[in-house]
């Protein structure tokens, strides 16, 4: 086979056939093909785009790459859910235990935060003693025996798409809608979930600002999923504002456990909820979306959801007195507060530099190379659509001795805008894709 | 200035300022910015062009990677030639004694052949003693003393075409005019030249296969020179047939001093002094087309042509002789025919193949590193529409004990395609672009 000629040939609106991928991304791993003609061959897929079938073949070559995890033997249904990332999103540190609870087996393989938006080890390392990095022999013993687990990506998972992510970043690549949908999906297929229930974030906090990209988002994931055997539905998400109250580490994870108690914020419970409803029905675990909710929303409030929580944080070594005791996720020493400048009415937030304003304090890394302090981040207090008083604390700012404030508070004056408007306040859900309808 | 986000705004059909050309280019050739940065801009560029101001910012900085000549202290204006390849093209060796003849300083900076197309050092090769590789000093002095030069590039001339080149070749990123014109230009540009008249070939032997494409690419070789301060026109001409009645490097620079004395193929000697004509009118040496044409017919016709030809010829090295007696060329020990198998006439060639096929004799390369045997070759006797008889003679293949006689005769059955219609011959120019108008 000829390189240039492939190339060629998805330039001009082609498609590749399984060999022809297979020769072009298992070379590129092996080293035959060069770095040059891969990313050509991205930025053709850009423009160019592939097909569902091609997409899903792509993802199935990146995901057999390296390690796949098989839970056959695992007795009950394997499910899980991703997000695309965004603000304030602890979604994942609820649900594990919540589907748990529900009977579901979640095998979560997460990442790392880098740029405006967290990640769930990151949020993790805020708990101490928690091991992320299982044995294979490990994992099945808690899947086995809690239902859940949320661990790392060890370098032979999915090298395919560790290769390919980075050399996309660099050549301006990242934003092809087939090319997303093979990188989660491959990781996702690759976990061994049998079915998947996608958290697509749409506004100025998450990777698709538009709502129109992001339902061709969601789209593509059902249809792709669907291509490989995964039962696939998606939600596309409010990302217009952050998620639930709290930016950074330990402050998401006592949310999270606030919402494991029965309470915390409504748009956190809400989502992860409708969420957990999609994994019940993929998985065959309830007739429907309603009755689905009705048993989450029991679990919720009968403790049973935290109880689990409790389960599976012990058994992957974390000190499961977090649960009563919120200071062992550590606090920062001071607290700044956000002021309003006027009476007035939030009109809207730009999320994305709420995201970056808690990265300033250390909340996260800008660079992969950054350090991340687990205690610093931000409560945000008030809604879009909110009225507010002169005066009004709109977001406290938990920091360590005012490392990072001044850029932080500058950006927040920048991203909270006021106003005189009345403006309806923001919908959780906006829209559901289901390959079942 | 960040390289992904320039890509970027190239990929969301941005244009891109000098600053930000310069650090691109100069960055890849000192090594700061990746191979594969590159190609996928330059996959970018592919989709979303480039403007002519863009292009001939990027030519200049191309044009300024290296040594670049300044003839401005040779008395005389700077005119040259080119052509964007084809098979049989050989009227290089013609025109620059014509112009030269006519006044004019050509200073001609040439390559070598690549796939089914040759390459006019490859024809001088066939001269014995020609030296391609003159020091400027060297150069100088017969542009002064001869009036023309044909010389090959030195490793220092337009890197940054050479690696560029180089990587769209693997990369599927040749086929971009912008890029093809900057290529082009240059290297132009480099050569000292004033004006530049181009021969885009069209048709089933050339690059531009589609008349459409091929003017496309003319216009644009015209605005962008013009851009460049280079006075520049261009003629479309025929590439549906070889051009004359030689293909193979010895045999081709027969029919050129054939052509010199006045006689050869109507063809060659045709374009020939079409685009000697546009360099007179480009360099102010003629009023128009018409008084130009007839100034180049005097100087065939009368022998100064040939003269200068054989002054050329001398002053690099070369021996004159080849003039009076063509076995100092060479020749090929056997002879084939490649004869009618019915009556009929000539419906089309695929000049493409007309070219491969000289190439599996050893007339030229398929790759890089081919060797070339100066003496092999094709006699292509007929042309599209000629009535032929069963048994007559289509080709003369010049070969060396058979070397390659079978695939050649294989492409060649394919390649000629006769039949029942009458069909018209073929219209050697099809197009003037000029920037008078």
């Amino acid at each position: 086979m000829n390189t240039p000629e492939l190339i060629r040939r998805k330039r001009e609106g082609g498609t590749l056939s399984e060999e022809e991928l297979r020769f072009l991304i298992e070379g590129y791993l092996a080293g035959g093909i060069e770095e040059y003609q891969i990313s050509a061959l991205l930025m053709a897929v850009f423009f160019q785009g592939m097909t569902p079938d091609e997409a899903a073949t792509l993802t199935r070559i990146m995901m057999n790459s390296g390690r796949t995890y098989d839970w056959s033997t695992v007795p009950g249904p394997k499910s899980d859910k991703h997000s695309t990332g965004g603000v304030g999103d602890k979604v994942s540190l609820i649900l594990a235990p919540l589907v748990a609870a529900a009977g579901i087996v979640n095998p979560m393989v997460s990442g790392r935060g880098l740029g405006h938006s967290g990640g769930t080890l990151d949020k993790l390392d805020a708990v101490p003693g928690y091991r992320w990095n299982l044995s294979e022999k490990e994992l099945k013993a808690q899947l086995e025996k809690v239902g859940c687990a949320i661990i790392g990506q060890t370098n032979d998972f999915v090298p395919a798409d560790k290769r390919l992510y980075a050399l996309r970043d660099v050549t301006a690549t990242v934003e092809s809608i087939p090319l997303i949908c093979a990188s989660i999906l491959s990781k996702k297929a690759a976990s061994g979930t049998e079915s998947l229930a996608m958290d697509v974030k749409c506004g100025s906090g998450a990777f698709m600002e538009s709502e129109e990209k992001a339902r061709a988002l969601a789209e593509q994931l059902v249809a792709i999923g669907t291509q490989l055997g995964l039962k696939t539905s998606a939600l596309l998400t409010q990302m217009n504002q952050p998620l639930g109250i709290t930016v950074g580490n330990a402050l998401e994870v006592r949310e999270s456990i606030d919402v494991l108690k029965g309470g915390g914020p409504s748009d956190t419970r809400g989502i992860t909820i409708e969420l957990c409803a999609e994994m019940l029905v993929l998985a065959g675990r309830a007739p429907g979306i309603d009755p689905a909710k009705k048993t989450l929303v029991e679990l919720l409030d009968s403790g049973r959801a935290l109880e689990k929580f409790t389960e599976w944080i012990e058994a992957q070594g974390g000190d499961p007195h977090i649960v009563d005791n919120s200071s062992l996720l550590g606090s920062a020493p001071d607290r700044t507060s956000f002021v309003a400048k006027d009476n007035g009415v939030i009109q809207c937030m730009n999320t994305r530099q709420i995201g970056v304003a808690a990265n300033m304090l250390g909340a996260g890394r800008m660079k992969t190379t950054d350090d991340v302090d687990p205690a610093v981040g931000l409560e945000v207090l008030v809604n879009v659509g909110d009225e507010i008083e002169k005066g009004q604390e709109l977001v406290r700012i938990h920091h360590r001795g005012g490392k990072g404030l001044n850029d932080c508070e500058r950006l927040l004056a920048d991203a909270v805008e006021t106003g005189e408007d009345s403006v309806r306040s923001l919908q959780p859900i906006l829209h559901r894709v289901s390959a079942r309808a």
